[in-house]
Protein backbone atom coordinates (compact mmCIF):
# COMPACT_ATOMS: atom_id res chain seq x y z
CA UNK A 1 0.00 0.00 0.00
CA UNK A 2 1.80 3.63 -1.23
CA UNK A 3 1.64 6.26 0.65
CA UNK A 4 2.03 10.24 -0.27
CA UNK A 5 6.02 9.62 0.00
CA UNK A 6 5.76 6.96 -2.07
CA UNK A 7 5.21 8.98 -5.41
CA UNK A 8 7.16 10.71 -7.80
CA UNK A 9 7.09 13.79 -9.90
CA UNK A 10 6.59 12.98 -13.43
CA UNK A 11 5.70 9.05 -12.59
CA UNK A 12 3.26 7.56 -15.29
CA UNK A 13 0.75 5.07 -14.33
CA UNK A 14 -1.25 3.17 -17.49
CA UNK A 15 -4.85 3.16 -16.95
CA UNK A 16 -6.24 -0.68 -18.11
CA UNK A 17 -8.13 -0.99 -20.77
CA UNK A 18 -11.88 -0.68 -20.04
CA UNK A 19 -14.68 -2.00 -22.87
CA UNK A 20 -17.91 -0.02 -22.81
CA UNK A 21 -21.16 -1.91 -23.90
CA UNK A 22 -24.17 -0.96 -24.79
CA UNK A 23 -25.81 -2.13 -21.97
CA UNK A 24 -23.66 -0.13 -19.60
CA UNK A 25 -24.33 2.99 -21.42
CA UNK A 26 -27.56 2.65 -21.33
CA UNK A 27 -27.67 1.89 -17.88
CA UNK A 28 -25.52 4.59 -16.54
CA UNK A 29 -27.58 7.07 -18.50
CA UNK A 30 -30.75 5.74 -17.19
CA UNK A 31 -30.64 6.44 -14.04
CA UNK A 32 -27.93 9.49 -14.18
CA UNK A 33 -28.57 11.21 -17.53
CA UNK A 34 -31.12 10.30 -19.31
CA UNK A 35 -30.96 12.45 -22.67
CA UNK A 36 -31.88 10.64 -25.80
CA UNK A 37 -28.75 10.27 -27.45
CA UNK A 38 -27.08 8.54 -24.09
CA UNK A 39 -30.32 5.78 -23.94
CA UNK A 40 -32.26 5.31 -26.88
CA UNK A 41 -30.40 3.95 -30.11
CA UNK A 42 -33.18 5.21 -32.68
CA UNK A 43 -33.05 8.77 -31.11
CA UNK A 44 -29.63 8.67 -31.06
CA UNK A 45 -29.66 8.24 -34.70
CA UNK A 46 -31.45 10.88 -35.64
CA UNK A 47 -28.97 13.51 -33.26
CA UNK A 48 -25.83 14.94 -34.38
CA UNK A 49 -24.12 12.12 -32.72
CA UNK A 50 -25.32 9.64 -35.36
CA UNK A 51 -25.66 6.97 -32.76
CA UNK A 52 -25.85 6.01 -29.12
CA UNK A 53 -22.84 8.10 -26.61
CA UNK A 54 -22.06 7.66 -23.13
CA UNK A 55 -22.63 10.27 -21.20
CA UNK A 56 -19.52 12.14 -19.99
CA UNK A 57 -20.15 11.58 -16.33
CA UNK A 58 -19.80 8.04 -17.22
CA UNK A 59 -16.40 8.03 -19.28
CA UNK A 60 -15.53 10.22 -15.74
CA UNK A 61 -17.10 7.49 -13.83
CA UNK A 62 -15.11 4.71 -16.14
CA UNK A 63 -11.74 6.48 -15.46
CA UNK A 64 -12.41 6.60 -11.25
CA UNK A 65 -12.59 2.89 -11.84
CA UNK A 66 -9.52 2.29 -14.09
CA UNK A 67 -7.23 4.78 -11.86
CA UNK A 68 -8.90 2.53 -8.48
CA UNK A 69 -7.54 -0.63 -10.63
CA UNK A 70 -4.60 1.45 -11.56
CA UNK A 71 -2.94 2.28 -8.61
CA UNK A 72 -5.80 4.01 -6.40
CA UNK A 73 -6.99 0.89 -4.15
CA UNK A 74 -2.85 -0.10 -3.57
CA UNK A 75 -2.59 3.45 -2.00
CA UNK A 76 -4.09 5.45 1.17
CA UNK A 77 -5.85 7.63 -0.77
CA UNK A 78 -8.21 10.03 1.99
CA UNK A 79 -10.49 11.46 -0.99
CA UNK A 80 -10.10 14.83 -3.58
CA UNK A 81 -11.27 18.30 -3.40
CA UNK A 82 -11.85 18.13 -6.85
CA UNK A 83 -10.68 18.30 -10.69
CA UNK A 84 -9.72 20.83 -12.96
CA UNK A 85 -10.22 21.43 -16.97
CA UNK A 86 -12.56 17.77 -17.40
CA UNK A 87 -12.95 18.35 -20.72
CA UNK A 88 -14.97 15.68 -23.06
CA UNK A 89 -13.40 15.82 -26.44
CA UNK A 90 -14.25 12.86 -28.50
CA UNK A 91 -17.82 10.55 -28.28
CA UNK A 92 -17.56 7.14 -26.69
CA UNK A 93 -19.50 4.85 -28.15
CA UNK A 94 -20.78 1.48 -27.48
CA UNK A 95 -18.00 -1.29 -27.89
CA UNK A 96 -15.27 1.13 -27.60
CA UNK A 97 -12.18 0.18 -25.55
CA UNK A 98 -10.66 3.08 -23.19
CA UNK A 99 -7.12 3.19 -21.78
CA UNK A 100 -5.28 5.94 -20.47
CA UNK A 101 -2.23 7.69 -18.42
CA UNK A 102 -2.03 8.98 -15.02
CA UNK A 103 1.06 11.26 -15.19
CA UNK A 104 2.24 12.78 -11.59
CA UNK A 105 2.34 16.61 -12.16
CA UNK A 106 2.69 18.13 -9.02
CA UNK A 107 3.37 16.86 -4.83
CA UNK A 108 3.00 18.70 -2.13
CA UNK A 109 2.66 18.99 1.70
CA UNK A 110 -0.85 19.72 3.30
CA UNK A 111 -0.99 23.30 4.74
CA UNK A 112 -3.73 22.25 7.08
CA UNK A 113 -3.48 18.44 7.62
CA UNK A 114 0.21 17.43 8.58
CA UNK A 115 -0.83 13.49 8.14
CA UNK A 116 -1.26 13.84 4.24
CA UNK A 117 0.22 14.99 0.97
CA UNK A 118 -0.89 16.77 -2.02
CA UNK A 119 -1.36 14.83 -5.43
CA UNK A 120 -1.76 15.94 -8.55
CA UNK A 121 -2.50 14.29 -12.18
CA UNK A 122 -2.65 14.76 -15.88
CA UNK A 123 -5.25 12.03 -17.02
CA UNK A 124 -5.52 11.12 -20.56
CA UNK A 125 -8.05 8.93 -21.99
CA UNK A 126 -7.99 7.34 -25.55
CA UNK A 127 -10.00 4.63 -27.22
CA UNK A 128 -9.01 2.21 -29.22
CA UNK A 129 -8.02 4.27 -32.45
CA UNK A 130 -5.94 6.40 -29.80
CA UNK A 131 -8.26 9.14 -30.33
CA UNK A 132 -8.40 11.53 -27.11
CA UNK A 133 -11.43 10.61 -25.38
CA UNK A 134 -11.49 12.64 -22.35
CA UNK A 135 -8.47 14.63 -20.27
CA UNK A 136 -8.72 16.24 -16.53
CA UNK A 137 -6.49 17.28 -13.63
CA UNK A 138 -7.18 15.92 -10.46
CA UNK A 139 -6.00 16.29 -7.09
CA UNK A 140 -6.32 13.75 -4.29
CA UNK A 141 -4.75 13.26 -0.93
CA UNK A 142 -2.78 10.72 0.66
CA UNK A 143 -2.09 9.61 4.11
CA UNK A 144 1.83 9.94 5.04
CA UNK A 145 1.83 7.17 7.55
CA UNK A 146 -1.09 4.87 8.93
CA UNK A 147 -4.13 6.12 10.57
CA UNK A 148 -3.27 6.23 14.55
CA UNK A 149 -6.50 4.99 15.88
CA UNK A 150 -7.49 7.12 19.36
CA UNK A 151 -8.80 4.07 21.28
CA UNK B 1 -38.71 22.09 -25.82
CA UNK B 2 -35.84 25.06 -24.91
CA UNK B 3 -33.61 26.40 -27.91
CA UNK B 4 -30.22 27.98 -27.27
CA UNK B 5 -32.69 31.60 -27.49
CA UNK B 6 -34.91 30.84 -24.53
CA UNK B 7 -32.03 31.05 -21.92
CA UNK B 8 -31.44 34.44 -20.06
CA UNK B 9 -28.65 35.44 -18.41
CA UNK B 10 -28.88 35.38 -14.93
CA UNK B 11 -31.48 32.98 -14.70
CA UNK B 12 -31.65 30.42 -12.05
CA UNK B 13 -33.09 26.75 -12.50
CA UNK B 14 -33.79 25.22 -9.26
CA UNK B 15 -32.46 21.70 -8.80
CA UNK B 16 -34.68 19.70 -7.04
CA UNK B 17 -34.65 17.28 -4.19
CA UNK B 18 -32.52 13.88 -4.75
CA UNK B 19 -32.17 11.64 -1.65
CA UNK B 20 -29.30 9.82 -1.53
CA UNK B 21 -29.28 5.77 0.03
CA UNK B 22 -26.65 3.67 1.31
CA UNK B 23 -27.71 0.56 -1.31
CA UNK B 24 -27.35 3.69 -4.20
CA UNK B 25 -23.75 4.91 -2.61
CA UNK B 26 -22.70 1.14 -2.34
CA UNK B 27 -24.13 0.01 -5.85
CA UNK B 28 -22.25 3.17 -7.71
CA UNK B 29 -18.73 2.74 -6.07
CA UNK B 30 -18.86 -0.68 -6.15
CA UNK B 31 -18.71 -0.47 -10.15
CA UNK B 32 -16.79 3.04 -10.54
CA UNK B 33 -15.17 3.62 -7.14
CA UNK B 34 -14.22 0.59 -5.29
CA UNK B 35 -12.49 2.61 -2.63
CA UNK B 36 -13.22 0.90 1.16
CA UNK B 37 -14.80 4.26 2.46
CA UNK B 38 -17.47 3.80 -0.48
CA UNK B 39 -18.39 0.38 -0.07
CA UNK B 40 -17.74 -0.87 3.35
CA UNK B 41 -19.98 0.85 6.23
CA UNK B 42 -17.69 -1.08 8.61
CA UNK B 43 -13.94 0.24 7.40
CA UNK B 44 -15.49 3.61 6.55
CA UNK B 45 -15.98 4.06 10.25
CA UNK B 46 -11.98 3.33 10.62
CA UNK B 47 -11.40 5.66 8.03
CA UNK B 48 -10.75 9.35 8.30
CA UNK B 49 -14.56 9.75 7.22
CA UNK B 50 -15.88 8.54 10.18
CA UNK B 51 -18.42 6.74 8.27
CA UNK B 52 -19.53 6.05 4.38
CA UNK B 53 -19.40 8.68 1.93
CA UNK B 54 -20.72 8.79 -1.84
CA UNK B 55 -18.02 8.61 -4.21
CA UNK B 56 -17.79 12.34 -5.96
CA UNK B 57 -17.86 10.82 -9.32
CA UNK B 58 -21.26 9.82 -7.96
CA UNK B 59 -22.27 13.31 -6.80
CA UNK B 60 -21.45 14.57 -10.05
CA UNK B 61 -23.69 12.16 -11.77
CA UNK B 62 -26.60 12.68 -9.25
CA UNK B 63 -26.55 16.17 -9.80
CA UNK B 64 -26.53 15.26 -13.87
CA UNK B 65 -29.58 13.86 -12.97
CA UNK B 66 -31.01 16.71 -11.41
CA UNK B 67 -29.98 19.11 -13.90
CA UNK B 68 -31.82 16.91 -16.56
CA UNK B 69 -34.76 17.05 -14.24
CA UNK B 70 -35.00 20.58 -13.81
CA UNK B 71 -34.39 21.92 -17.69
CA UNK B 72 -32.04 19.92 -19.52
CA UNK B 73 -34.42 17.45 -20.74
CA UNK B 74 -36.92 19.62 -22.02
CA UNK B 75 -34.04 21.81 -24.16
CA UNK B 76 -32.42 20.84 -26.97
CA UNK B 77 -28.76 20.27 -25.28
CA UNK B 78 -26.32 18.87 -28.15
CA UNK B 79 -23.55 18.01 -25.20
CA UNK B 80 -21.21 19.49 -23.49
CA UNK B 81 -17.54 20.09 -24.17
CA UNK B 82 -15.91 19.82 -20.27
CA UNK B 83 -16.40 21.40 -16.78
CA UNK B 84 -13.85 23.45 -14.58
CA UNK B 85 -13.83 24.15 -10.94
CA UNK B 86 -15.35 20.80 -10.14
CA UNK B 87 -14.92 21.24 -6.26
CA UNK B 88 -16.34 18.43 -3.68
CA UNK B 89 -16.63 20.27 -0.35
CA UNK B 90 -18.74 18.10 1.98
CA UNK B 91 -19.01 14.34 2.14
CA UNK B 92 -22.08 12.95 0.96
CA UNK B 93 -23.36 10.29 3.60
CA UNK B 94 -26.36 7.79 3.32
CA UNK B 95 -29.70 9.12 3.92
CA UNK B 96 -28.40 12.74 2.65
CA UNK B 97 -31.08 15.05 0.59
CA UNK B 98 -29.68 17.46 -2.19
CA UNK B 99 -30.67 20.23 -3.63
CA UNK B 100 -29.32 22.84 -5.55
CA UNK B 101 -29.23 26.32 -8.21
CA UNK B 102 -27.88 26.39 -11.80
CA UNK B 103 -27.39 29.92 -12.46
CA UNK B 104 -26.98 30.92 -16.24
CA UNK B 105 -23.39 33.00 -16.14
CA UNK B 106 -22.41 32.88 -19.83
CA UNK B 107 -24.04 32.94 -23.49
CA UNK B 108 -22.43 33.38 -26.22
CA UNK B 109 -22.81 32.04 -30.34
CA UNK B 110 -20.56 29.03 -31.41
CA UNK B 111 -17.96 30.27 -33.36
CA UNK B 112 -17.23 27.40 -35.30
CA UNK B 113 -20.77 25.90 -35.64
CA UNK B 114 -23.80 28.87 -36.65
CA UNK B 115 -26.46 26.10 -35.85
CA UNK B 116 -25.57 26.45 -31.80
CA UNK B 117 -24.83 28.58 -28.55
CA UNK B 118 -23.09 27.54 -25.70
CA UNK B 119 -24.69 28.06 -22.31
CA UNK B 120 -22.09 28.69 -19.25
CA UNK B 121 -23.18 27.34 -15.81
CA UNK B 122 -22.27 28.17 -12.23
CA UNK B 123 -24.10 24.77 -10.07
CA UNK B 124 -23.97 24.50 -6.15
CA UNK B 125 -25.25 21.64 -5.02
CA UNK B 126 -26.39 21.36 -0.84
CA UNK B 127 -27.31 18.94 1.45
CA UNK B 128 -30.53 19.06 3.89
CA UNK B 129 -28.14 21.39 6.28
CA UNK B 130 -27.55 23.65 3.32
CA UNK B 131 -23.84 22.76 3.73
CA UNK B 132 -22.47 22.97 0.18
CA UNK B 133 -21.85 19.99 -1.16
CA UNK B 134 -20.48 20.53 -4.30
CA UNK B 135 -19.97 23.22 -6.83
CA UNK B 136 -18.59 23.24 -10.52
CA UNK B 137 -19.04 25.06 -13.48
CA UNK B 138 -20.57 23.95 -16.85
CA UNK B 139 -20.25 24.48 -20.26
CA UNK B 140 -23.12 22.74 -22.85
CA UNK B 141 -24.27 23.51 -26.30
CA UNK B 142 -27.89 24.03 -27.45
CA UNK B 143 -29.22 24.22 -30.88
CA UNK B 144 -30.59 27.23 -32.63
CA UNK B 145 -33.36 26.00 -33.99
CA UNK B 146 -34.77 22.09 -35.12
CA UNK B 147 -32.06 19.92 -36.77
CA UNK B 148 -33.08 19.85 -40.88
CA UNK B 149 -32.93 16.13 -41.53
CA UNK B 150 -30.82 15.33 -45.05
CA UNK B 151 -33.28 13.17 -46.77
Amino acid sequence: MNYFDDFKLGEIFQLNEYKVSEAEIVEFASKYDPQSYHIDPVAAAQSPFGSLIASGWHTAAIFMRMQCDSFLSQSHCVGSPGVDQLRWITPVRPGDRLHGENEIIQLRQSKSKPDRGIVQSAVSIYNQDNELVMSLETTAFFLKQPIKQAR
